[in-house]
């Protein structure tokens, strides 16, 4: 089988090395015959793309890589498009997807890290962590005091890899966890779990909103300037999803008018977020610059080792594990 | 028995009221008959004092109330001083102390909390927020990377209510635990444990350390400014002990010079701290107001049911599970 890695041509980070992939061979032993290239720049992709069976590569990438029409023309051999982000938004629509090339996320690489990113917000607003980032910022030493998170309820928009790693997590505080997803299947980390339709009915009891869905035009906007109004008075929220998931500028207003009381967020609209923005100066918000669920030691060793447990599937004729529908968007 | 409960005059969050008396009573059956007095001042105190068997009240007030010399003359049937906190420093020296009166401190009460505000702390300065936060004062989006807790070290100074509670979350969350103590008796949530004096040998290893032991003439300036050198370059500090048991200028510098990578402190010499004081400003630093430890919720009710656990042993002479030994200091 024809592997092609088209790197990133600038992201040291994340970069998959020729030893990775060795690596990863060793840790998935009797992948049969395979071919890989590497390579960073638009000759290599150009040089590779002909004969390749399987592409992996990096969201934003796809639809410069893949314009309208050039699929299946442009790589005539080509299966399996393997992306190393969990969320598609960038690459939508998907009007340059040919149906005989299935498209892989990379969910499963970021539920560790997510679990620890989102726990760590959600105490961190717990003990009032934002209020002390003001208080240090103006040097006033004032205590203010908060309980623990045991019996807290938190309430998680999206329970796939990265709200599952954070429900699993906030279990372990003694939290009642309350999962909002497509259906409404049990989920082992949640107390209940509930449709999207329910949305509504479950925002007054969140002390605790943690955002961890896929960014479609259906969860665009999804906590709207009403919905934050739900809220029971003085809630906080997580953002790992993707900024168009809340309405940015009613989550700024919500914190100054108290509706909020504290919000972690990794990410913004837009990104990288320009240096006057407001969401950078409102008092209760804290930022990080999407940062939460890329774990940088072991995240291409996740990424390969999801590869291979798709190329196996494919070898053997079974469904593809992460295999994405470009429809819904996840 | 007569208790009597000397409340500090200016804090009503956690002044302790007649309604949680009585609802400690109601959880603790069978407590005998007991006659408890409440006061906030002076006349209250001076009108219990003579007749009390029992005072739970706290440490600040204890030197002041208890001038050198006057106990037992002042108290003649005091058996027992019950103090709100877990650490004694602010009674010492025990000069005011006789035999006769038993000291207890309020261990048992900070465990869960501090639990949460240590595995927090480790937690942010593991995804690198003290950098976060110095960007965003700046409105700089710059990603900095990390990987999950899984495997690194923590080193716990101090492994009693405190430091076991911290103990037990980092475990949770796959660190190796390494606990420095008075003797080397395992803990159940280290997976090492040393005695004090192998402290030196241990600070090489650690990427994390947690300062959570009582402040003693022993650990005053434990972490000074050669062990600091010590600890492998860019290691991470957590104070919940006291102020005076790390050299809080070597820290200071030792952020600057990058030895220290970052820093979490809910301590300060002295405490408030003042607002022009270095220790708000060094990047790197992130300040709390000594709030780690204090449950607002659970604490008074944590601290009668203590109290009355420690009643029955007295009523069945047996020893006082929370009696401390002034000449160690805790």
């Amino acid at each position: 089988m024809r592997i092609h890695i088209q790197n990133p041509p600038d992201d040291p980070h994340f970069e998959i090395t020729e030893a990775q992939w060795a690596e990863a061979l060793a840790r998935n032993p009797g992948m049969g015959p395979m071919e890989v290239s590497f390579a960073r720049d638009d000759a290599g992709f150009a040089r590779a793309i002909p004969e390749a069976e399987v592409v992996l590569t990096w969201t934003r990438q796809l639809r410069a890589r893949f314009p309208k029409g050039a699929l299946p023309g442009l790589a005539p051999r080509l299966r399996v498009i393997a992306i190393t982000s969990a969320g598609l938004d960038p690459a939508a629509p998907f009007d340059w997807l040919p149906d005989s090339v299935a498209l892989l996320n990379n969910r499963g690489t970021h539920a560790d890290k997510a679990g620890e990113y989102g726990i760590m917000a959600i105490l961190m607003l717990h003990t009032r962590m934002p209020a002390f980032a003001d208080q240090q910022r103006r040097g006033e030493w004032k205590p203010l005091f908060s309980s623990t998170l045991e019996g807290r309820t938190v309430v998680v928009v999206g329970v796939g890899s990265l709200g599952g790693g954070i429900a699993r997590r906030a279990r372990a505080f003694g939290m009642r966890v309350v999962g909002v997803r497509n259906g409404a299947d049990p989920h082992p980390d949640c107390d209940e779990t509930h449709p999207n339709e329910a949305l509504e009915a479950v925002l007054p009891r969140a002390e605790f909103l943690v955002l961890a869905c896929p960014l479609t035009e259906r969860t665009r906007n999804l906590l709207s300037r009403e919905r934050i109004a739900r809220l029971p008075r003085g809630a906080r929220v997580v953002n790992v999803a993707r900024g168009p998931v809340w309405d940015q500028e009613a989550v700024l207003d919500a914190l100054d008018s108290g509706q909020l009381e504290g919000c972690v967020t990794d990410v913004a609209v837009p990104e990288p977020l320009p240096p006057d923005h407001r969401l950078w100066r409102t008092p209760g918000m804290v930022v990080t610059p999407h940062i939460s669920a890329d774990d940088v030691l072991r995240y291409n060793d996740r990424t390969l080792d999801i590869l291979m447990e798709n190329l196996r599937a494919l070898r053997d004729g079974r469904p593809l594990p992460n295999r994405v529908d470009p429809s819904r968007g996840y």
